[in-house]
């Protein structure tokens, strides 16, 4: 079974006991890092059927559409399955800021020698 | 105490219940996501001080330098560290392939319309 999820063309995420993937969403139109969030089933499926990221608030314990509020959806470009199908890549185009902080990238301070400095 | 994780800078990472954050790993030439694992403290303490990326292995439950055996070794360009501070995003010049498979990425398959095709 680990061989054809690997191997396979078959969908088949392997959900972890909280039955949630992670998900990675990078910017299409330079690989930036956006930001990491979770799917469960359903929001994986809404993803697909909308082309806009859906994700499973595990803060919220809801499922919620990236950008329902603020606008900032992410439209899905790519998206692509790890060899275990347990993380998806979301390549995407972002309305605007991925991240609540109002940053470009929830990626945006460095670590650097001394602590972390501000990515400009 | 999360805004100051959130704007501060140090790095200070929120561990979940198991003691890990994620680490995406993004290849420094092409920003291709190469894979998905998990850091303790440990292990993220090794890649700073190696800038060699080092894991967590779940499954093994024990440190793990990637390409200890097989010499496909990550070298880390760059990290940055999220708002939350919950995940680390590891950019890298890695010496062969990524995934377990052979492949350069893990992230070998897109999601189509009708199952998954192979990335050439």
């Amino acid at each position: 079974m680990a061989d054809f999820r690997e191997t396979g063309t078959v969908l088949n995420p392997k959900y972890d006991a909280n039955g949630l993937i992670t998900a990675v969403v990078t910017a299409a139109d330079d690989g930036t890092v956006l930001m990491l969030a979770h799917m469960n089933d359903e929001a994986l499926a809404k993803t697909i059927e909308t082309g806009i990221a859906h994700f499973w608030s595990r803060s919220r314990q809801s499922l919620w559409m990236k950008g329902e509020t603020s606008g900032n959806v992410l439209r899905v470009k790519e998206m692509r399955v790890d060899c275990d199908q347990d993380a998806i890549w979301v390549i995407a185009a972002a309305a605007g800021p991925a991240c609540h902080t109002g940053e470009r990238s929830c990626f945006y301070r460095r670590v650097a020698d001394d602590g972390l400095e501000r990515v400009e």
